[in-house]
């Protein structure tokens, strides 16, 4: 499903600035890089989600991050100098958990520890599914045999995944994400997991809604071409990727997903949408 | 590819066994059951395979055991009563071995410590491919990430599976096989592996060639629908299926595999073919 747009339909990147009503920004590879300690900051992206804050422009940040709870990588953003409150993020853990209560379940948890604290006050007893994040140290042999029994012991087995990533960069080199320990699962019980986090468009209208705002008023800025571009364009917003993160250059020539404007890093995307908006 | 029937189009299961030159057996579940220790041997099956031998069929045995070496559960099963040979077995390492050879390539191996000594004499330096097995405990995030990097740092990255099963069951319960981690590193390097081992039609050929039959002259009997039957059945052979080790009845109702034949066990299996040619 591809939503039409309406009186954004012929305004390209950067002219399609002048009619946006809020921004979403992804974290990791936008507005810092990931790796020993807190990571660091990317070069003028504090100053631009400053910038951002003091517009008339609505601001709200997503993200894929399962290996903390929503607190503790606030904190630490606002330690990287960001000005940014937990109530702005939007990763994939709460939503699961709003999931959850909707439909009755009570999870089996194969997730960072870091993320755990997320899901106190959940019942998790004679669990009836399974939820899947990056999990990483944790993703062993016994703990992947422990979901796996959960998951084959049910009539009707229902695998949350947060997220689908395949992989991502530490300062000690490449590591797997949670989208390859889904389809581990997916593949030993024949089933479909249901993604939540980006690109689902649940997970983006999630955010939408609590901006109060329709897809073509807003901007989403990645550096992940298809989960963040990709999943955006797919709901109806634009989709800016940024050259920093896990930006390559091979994402400008991708056979199925085309961003709406590329840029350097998100200073210049900034500098772009607000110099439009004064003309 | 089927490859078409000649004379035993029309010879439906036992009576096709008037016209067959061998018999092929998988190991596990047919013969044995595993578990702590050597596990258990299934009744009967020992004296079939006895029976089997001093009859005018050759026969072999074709396995997707990669825990140990050849020699070693060979042992193990002359151990628990069996008449079995290191020659008659067939196992994927030695094929993956063969083909390394073949195509000039060195293996990194995410595989069972007890495989490791198949591959001693392989040139494993600057590898130029990855192996993988039912690789059990060895299968923590640091050896994933370890296999990863090595492929998603060649040019033409190589994946080669032994076997692409979905899980075991043991003493303690279920256990993912190589399959599913087969799965996560196809979807993280976006890639297809090579399977050696059932079904790959290659693998099952190489026994066929080593006895020097048609595949419409030989019959293959094991527990797994889909990898033992279906995978012979693909190669022009006819597969039986026992009601022992993983079979499940539901396999009775298999959307794409139907054996030729679905019997008890074994014993029962090898009684109808020896009957029917002593007619």
């Amino acid at each position: 499903m591809r939503i039409p747009f309406s009186n954004m339909a012929d305004a390209s990147w950067p002219e399609c600035a002048k009619c946006l009503k809020g921004v979403i920004l992804d974290l990791c590879g936008v507005l810092y890089d990931s790796g020993e300690g807190d990571g660091v900051a990317i070069p003028g992206s504090a100053a631009a989600v400053k910038k951002l804050k003091e517009s008339d422009l609505q601001l709200r940040f997503c993200t894929n991050e399962t290996q903390a709870t929503r607190e503790k990588f606030v904190a630490k953003l606002q330690r990287l100098g960001f000005d940014i409150s937990v109530s702005e993020v939007f990763p994939p853990a709460p939503a699961a958990i709003a999931v959850l209560k909707e439909r009755g379940l009570r999870p089996h948890l194969l997730v960072h520890n870091g993320l755990l604290n997320e899901f106190v006050g959940v019942d998790q007893t004679n669990p009836n599914c399974v939820i899947i994040g990056d999990a990483a140290e944790n993703f062993s042999y016994k703990n992947l045999n422990e979901a796996f029994t959960v998951l084959i012991g049910l009539e009707k087995p229902v695998l949350f995944s947060l997220g689908q990533g395949r992989y991502y960069k530490e300062t000690d080199g490449l590591k797997l994400d949670v989208g390859v320990y889904t389809k581990a699962l997916e593949y030993a019980c024949d089933l479909k997991a249901e993604v939540i986090g980006k690109p689902s468009p649940t997970f983006f209208q999630s955010v939408l809604n609590d901006m109060g705002l329709q897809p073509n008023e807003v901007l989403m800025i990645g550096d992940d071409l298809v989960n963040d571009v990709g999943g955006a364009q797919h709901c109806g917003m634009k989709g800016v990727q940024v050259r920093t993160g896990k930006y390559r250059p091979s994402d400008e020539k991708h056979p199925t997903v085309k961003a709406d404007g590329t840029v350097d890093n998100l200073a210049q995307a900034v500098d772009m949408i607000l110099s439009q908006r004064r003309r």
